[in-house]
């Protein structure tokens, strides 16, 4: 078999995402517990409420992706009342993209999935989205945490 | 000649950067121009300063790339005082960037690269930072307009 050139495998591409995900939860462990449900800038979403997004989109939409059914999108993790009940979510999710993410074939990537009921577009474009996504929150809580007195982690820390 | 599935075409990759090059366009031109310069929380730096670095590393990044000549990284658009100087070298970028691009194969981007001499990776990675890194500090951008009373543009604005 003759190996052909990828612009990224599969295999980098989960590890690049889990990377990412690997220093978000860095940053939801710096909130101080009271200020990951209180503070915020402007009226914007809490840290708690960008996560609890984050935690509806990624595990749920990649489930979503490979069994493909369109389910609603719908935050769970509202209800959670712990920083801890959120690392421990965000830790089962790990597996649950990994898991996932093995029953992806290539071929998956190109076609088309109705995300959420809502966004109709090639598979790449949606697992972009989890990602990019993640990436524009948590630059808000980096913010969050530098008015807080603060130090963010790195950005290339994962 | 049989199409080879591919996680993500070489194509759609340079789409999905320059799709988030026309969002932060967007966040660029919605600053006031006193504020671009001049607006900060919490110490950090301007969005002036950080679309210096934007601009710093995405096309001369790419050139480094392309040629690879391992270039240190310098901040040109540091000396620019006004919005309009940012955006004409943003549309210029812009080009360089669809240009050198196309001179880039497959092969390149399993390819290790040494970054403005610092950062050897695969040039995928280098890539990958180049959009993450832009989505971060745009994420922060977002923060700045609403404590600015600025409607930010939608995420999917590209």
């Amino acid at each position: 078999m003759i190996a052909t050139a990828q612009v990224i495998s599969q295999e980098d591409l989960v590890k690049h995402w889990q990377g990412h995900r690997t220093l978000t939860r860095r940053v939801i462990e710096l909130f101080p517990e009271k200020d990951f449900f209180e503070f915020s800038i402007a009226g914007m979403r809490t840290f708690a409420q960008l996560t609890s997004e984050l935690i509806a989109i990624g595990a749920p939409g990649l489930k979503g992706i490979v069994n493909r059914e369109v389910e609603p999108f719908q935050e769970e993790a509202e209800k959670f009342t712990t920083k801890s009940q959120f690392l421990e979510q965000w830790d089962k999710d790990t597996e649950t993209i990994n898991n996932y993410w093995e029953q992806l074939s290539m071929e998956d990537f190109s076609d088309t999935f109705n995300l959420f009921g809502q966004y109709e577009f090639p598979i790449i474009q949606n697992i972009f989205y989890f990602i990019d996504n993640e990436v524009h929150h948590r630059g808000q809580g980096y913010v969050y945490l530098r008015a807080l007195g603060i130090e963010p982690p790195f950005f290339w820390e994962r």
